[in-house]
């Protein structure tokens, strides 16, 4: 019986991925370009037990049995990552034999992150430790085949996903474009807003966008790849102005082709929007941009900011968005704050700009940072035990 | 001393102008289609008074009087006109004669109509009779230069505001497609809604979309031409389906160039966005295109609808919209509607579908159709009287 445990990260994408060119590869009308983000506060975790004894494959997600048959997404992924572990792998552990997988998410549902991307990553990177099949590129093709973005969460730091151009798919991978290491001080607010709307699932509002938008295939074809090139220079040289700039309008250019579509997606809501504004003024107000908005499939912001500029950008933030819970624990999670007021020039600033403090329309904030992408625990960290989960023994 | 009144209509594009290619003489990226509405419920009214003992040029804006010189646009107006005059008209009146002007809208400003229009083609047209210029192509670009859509109020029924070629804008007319009695049953209803944020004036918000939006072009160069034509010819055919799916199309994609915008244009609100769903589903229910909505800049939303199917479509918005007003006679204004209940197997599609009632989030309705464009009235509607206004006699 052979175990490994890993965590994989949450990604935010600063260029979007939105629309497939390949259903069931699951390949998409541009590239893609995203942070990866510390696995201390958000991560999927995976445990796979792989034994001889064992009569069927198993999956437990976040504690609930899950048939895995019936996902043809995870199907695909367990056989194509024992194809290269036939190929590549050390036989150790032989992939025929049955394994069982256990996995959790730590982060709230209500933060509206792709759990998928994280959670496929996490399995394929996992098999690929069990199997000791050594990184390449087409493991991330395995990844992407589970979820798309999954891809990107094989790496830390900011990842390139190459849209590729051949009908197989193999040329359509994720490569890291540097360290999180280069950039060590970026660092991210999640802003979770309250929201009672029924959104599109992502995979519809994709799909529909790329039938209907008329202007879908423009961006894809002339907007992305210039955007690609620049906000790749501008991650090179720390260039925090022009990755804001870059960052902020490709959210606004994703929700605008979600808009596009018939009938149209919206995501954003009312209070996306205000934060939206807040931050064009917080950014006029500092006299250059401290704070990057983008902006997923849902109404939750998320903020890129340099962590020297993060206590007087939550000081800010408190002041216009303010909140009856915002002394409590739950209000300000992760990385912890050390308070530090806006000096009054700038406060002044913003509150001359004219916006209406709005309460209670942030529920909570997460405070996270760059991270450095999948990696493998001790056996200490098992969600399984004799290739069970511990409230099944 | 001469008198002339008239009245001048709003009207609500169908293909939206949203951007310049050049400021001052207000010529468009692209071509754009409106229909215009009765002048019975919402107008621009215009008495204009010239005498060769008026020593100056003086204007009344709903009772306010306002300085001509300051604005360049009125200015513009008035020389072009005169201009026209000497050349064509018929002399009776000397273009060299000092106006007086007195102008009032009869629409709600919270109904989020653009004034501008309505009154510039009113102040346009009361000149022409005044001088005695006959109709030409020439007048429209007059109004053009006052306001961009207010050359398309100087006709009834549907108009095509072309863009034209020319960098003189000589060729940058309206022209009438078909008049209000090819479509005499198209009626509107005007929902308005509560909304408090501040907006992003259209000036300049089109001015930002064409100097930063990298998908305002390709919609202006690719994807209206097309639109205008299928447009075109639905209204030919009276075909509501093509109508008002290509009129749905349109406003989404005129509000996802707002959004492209940098910093964005956000006009529409949660309210607006939950009565573009409950359109959808509303169709859904019916088995087909029974309203179809446009949005300008602004969170109200304008719904053409045969004027058959009011009753219903009222009904179901009084369902899902209900407001604490509903049975005060400031909530539906305009043409009377008679009642009429959804039959009990579309009233339960509608509930199906899961729409969650939202109260008072629609302060009031217009109800008004299809309309003739601007007229004359006579002597008794004046708004001068010896030249001035009748509160300062």
């Amino acid at each position: 019986m052979f175990s490994v445990t890993c965590v994989a990260p949450v990604n935010i994408a600063l260029i979007k991925y939105w629309g497939k060119r390949h259903e069931d590869l699951i390949l998409p009308v541009n590239d893609s370009l995203s942070m990866t983000l510390s696995t201390n506060e958000l991560c999927a975790k995976t445990t796979i037990t792989a034994s001889k004894s064992f009569e069927h494959n198993r999956m437990w997600l976040n504690g609930e049995e899950v048939s895995i048959e019936e996902s043809s997404r995870l199907t695909r992924c367990l056989k194509e990552v024992r194809r290269l572990a036939l190929a590549t792998g050390s036989q150790k552990v032989s992939p025929s034999w049955k394994v069982h997988i256990a996995s959790v998410n730590n982060f709230p549902t209500a933060a509206g992150l792709a759990s998928s991307a994280a959670g496929y990553a996490c399995l394929v990177y996992s098999l690929a430790r069990l199997y000791e099949i050594p990184f390449s590129d087409e493991l991330t093709t395995v990844a992407r085949q589970g979820s798309g973005s999954a891809c990107r969460s094989l790496f830390g730091g900011f990842v390139q996903w190459h849209r590729g151009v051949l009908d197989n798919g193999t040329d359509s991978v994720a490569k890291q474009i540097v360290s999180s290491q280069h950039w060590p001080n970026m660092h991210v607010l999640i802003l979770v807003v309250n929201d009672q709307r029924k959104k599109t699932a992502s995979t519809r509002g994709m799909q529909n966008a790329v039938n209907t938008s008329t202007l879908l295939h423009h961006r894809a074809d002339k907007v992305v790849p210039e955007r690609i090139n620049q906000l790749r220079e501008a991650i090179q040289n720390r260039d925090f102005q022009t990755f804001g700039e870059i960052t902020m309008r490709d959210s606004n250019q994703f929700h605008a082709i979600a808009m596009d579509t018939y009938p149209p997606c919206v995501y954003m809501n009312d209070v996306s929007h205000e934060i939206v504004s807040f931050v064009h003024s917080y950014n006029n107000a500092m006299g250059s941009l401290h704070a990057a908005y983008t902006f997923d499939a849902g109404p939750n912001a998320c903020l890129y900011v340099l962590a020297e500029h993060v206590p007087q950008l939550v000081d800010a933030i408190q002041k216009v968005f303010p909140s009856d819970l915002m002394d409590s624990a739950e209000y300000l999670r992760g990385l912890p704050i050390s308070p530090e007021h806006l000096e009054t020039s700038q406060s002044n600033k913003i509150e001359s700009l004219g916006i209406e403090p709005k309460k209670n329309s942030i529920k909570y904030i997460i405070h996270t940072e760059i991270g450095q992408g999948p990696s493998q625990l001790g056996e200490e960290s098992s969600l399984l035990i004799n290739g069970l989960p511990q409230n099944q023994k």
